[in-house]
């Protein structure tokens, strides 16, 4: 089967990846988004509708921000939030991946959040609970190894519709290493799917797929041109253990030949929005005048990004 | 006193163990975790029997797995659940189990549930709450040392109580690392209360306590020999660090004399049931055909594991 | 400005210190608090003030005890609560913090209770919210490095005002490790705001700021003489890692001449009260005759501190 985040009907049954999203899906959960970005503005942020429901924070991996996004998107909906950080616990204990999700689902869980270092694991999951007959419960991939992070990609498309309402006008370009970066590959799929004129990979030799260009993407490796009369700037975090490697030569140099700075910037469109997921290193990937300045709209990817994982989980597990 | 965790009117005052329990409150367990088992099944699963109570979950000794049972069930009573890993807290500040308990149950705690690597520790709180004149307070045993799991004895109960109804009929072998199981202790006791016909104890003459017969048990040494006719097998988890010591040659010899495979299971009654309370060491002491056949009810035991815990918490703390 | 920590309408609008907090505003807590410590004693603890509001315990140290205190008070006024020892997470991905509040004001929070190492972080925090236009949200000072426990010194008061009514007749003598103690800093300014007759510091020279004087108290090196004829006694927690440097000789010889024992307690009021803020080191600053006796009052601050934390978080955040 194509695309097993989809149940028989066609309907959202696990989030997994943008890849191969159907269109209409991306678009539904973005539109349902929009009233919960609304609800956090009240004086009470909180909505029923899953209540009840019981949320697995399953990060294999340790990423407190993430774990945040989620726990609060899911408090705010009324869920019950268990969290559990596996790699100390019965993981440890040379208990199975499996068996500890047999093991949660007989607890009655409703959902699972789930970070993994290893690309993969939330299909594996996701196939485990449709071989052992429970489509009552959802997986939501929070992150996985170098794969797909699909939460990230669709907060980020919320926030371009957010500023630039229409796709097929945009040039989009994405700057820094793409090829460790499951946030890149669920923009790029997204943005494909959306329909955006034109995609730009920024990124030096090292720091690419070898096969990029089958994404559907134009590669630059440099940056100034790479920039030239783009829309939206969508940054990516240099992670620093890929210093230690050979790959890059130091933050110094990489800030020198990639970082984004008010000069670079200025070749984009004069409205050209500025992104990055977080969390950003100054002064390697992007100077500090970009993040704090005008074009930046990296605090309203982080509201955007509550109110969309409210509507992936509602969408998911909010009932008939 | 025989048994602190009776009240003066014989009514459940806290949870440490299932020596001694009487037969009327073990059944009071069990029929009250019927419905609660059905609450599980639910659109919502929360019921408000523990509203505004504070359970703080005191893990001196890490367990995941455990400590995630009993925040389910307490937030699907409704209650405020407060983890605390105090391995990593006031303990290492020099602080008394006992001056810790005594902050704790100044800032209103209602129920402290106690996982802790000494045997007896819940037993030291408990009776330091009659000292101190604060009966209000209820503790639950969630493992102590090698000495009681009594939530793991009474959900095993549970389970056999569902599936085979009558106890008195009975044979049933626990296999396994006896010595060095809490465990074991509290179904022995449980299943001695309950009357089953006949208990057995499977495992190497290193794992078993020198006593063992003392508890009412039949020793076998040969699992072949220990598994004709038994209507439950109950394994136990054989602990990795077991194996450095001198008890045990390796996992693959283990297996080799101790470890339920399809054959062995088969000297068992045809419709005899196989319990495991997890972690799973498959290969080790159980086979994955065995773990994943159609005799194994484990992943029912996690389920009515949740019922089980939410009726001890309820029963304990849930008002007149 | 002077204060930071009030409004322009002059109402509490962050907790960051009890230096400078006006008479009236200290009495308004401890007037809100009063109501809070009777629902503790209620069937049902939980009230509706903070509903919908998300609160970060922001723990760039570590701390459970504290941690927890604030955990509770959220939970019973019905908040949602998000832990994050930040130690852990992104801090060691390099991100700054004020990038780490910018986020988490993104994600619509409500208030922030922050502790750390650094003396005056929390006010770093709170002026960064009111330079970016984020009023809204309210910032507890959990305890800033030696700088100040605001909300421990607010539940001292509560304690002294609970059992000595009023504060202008007392003298209360601060015992211990004054130099590293943020809490006797918080201790000092709200006694000598609310106005008690005298403020005695006893303690070695080695654990005094040179320039203590300047806080209007009486130095005392010799604790028999300091704790002459005394309302209250209020104990410092001697931390352990000052007995490696050269400040201290031992444990044992810090209880020989600042221990508080039954003999020098006979030396203050006869029905002086006395505090610790815990954890205690029995043997060392406190003996455990004069800990669990009849003038010791260490659990009800336990009690009254989750009250006073209640009233602080209501008054910040409770809305209009």
């Amino acid at each position: 089967m194509r695309n097993p985040q989809l149940n028989s009907q066609g309907k959202l049954q696990h989030l997994l990846t943008t890849e191969g999203l159907p269109r209409d899906i991306i678009l539904a959960i973005l539109d349902a988004a929009a009233p919960f970005a609304e609800v956090a503005e009240r004086e009470v942020k909180k909505l029923p509708l899953l209540r009840g429901k019981s949320i697995f924070n399953l990060f294999f991996e340790n990423s407190t921000r993430t774990r945040t996004t989620f726990e609060i998107a899911a408090k705010r909906l009324s869920a019950d939030v268990i969290n559990l950080n596996i790699n100390t616990s019965s993981a440890a204990k040379g208990e199975t991946l499996l068996d500890t999700i047999d093991n949660l689902s007989a607890m009655q869980a409703d959902m699972f959040v789930v970070r993994h270092a290893s690309s993969g694991a939330p299909y594996l999951i996701a196939g485990h609970l449709a071989a052992t007959g429970r489509e009552h419960i959802h997986v939501v991939n929070a992150g996985d190894g170098r794969h797909a992070h699909p939460t990230q990609g669709l907060l980020d498309m919320y926030t371009i519709r957010h500023y630039k309402r229409d796709f097929t006008a945009l040039t989009v370009a994405i700057v820094g290493d793409v090829l460790h970066s499951r946030v890149a590959r669920s923009q790029i799929h997204a943005l494909a799917t959306l329909g955006v004129a034109e995609i730009r990979v920024i990124a030096p030799r090292t720091l690419l797929p070898t096969d990029v260009e089958r994404l559907g993407v134009h590669v630059f490796h440099n940056i100034d041109e790479g920039l030239q009369g783009v829309d939206v700037v969508m940054m990516l975090r240099l992670q620093n253990e890929r210093m230690q490697g050979a790959l890059l030569p130091s933050p110094q140099e990489y800030f020198k030949s990639y970082g984004l700075t008010p000069e670079r910037l200025a070749r984009a469109k004069p409205d050209a929005i500025v992104m990055h997921p977080g969390p950003m290193n100054r002064g390697v990937e992007i100077d500090s005048a970009v993040a704090d300045g005008s074009h930046a709209v990296i605090l309203p990817q982080v509201t955007f990004g509550i109110a969309v994982r409210m509507a992936v989980m509602s969408m998911l597990a909010g009932g008939s």
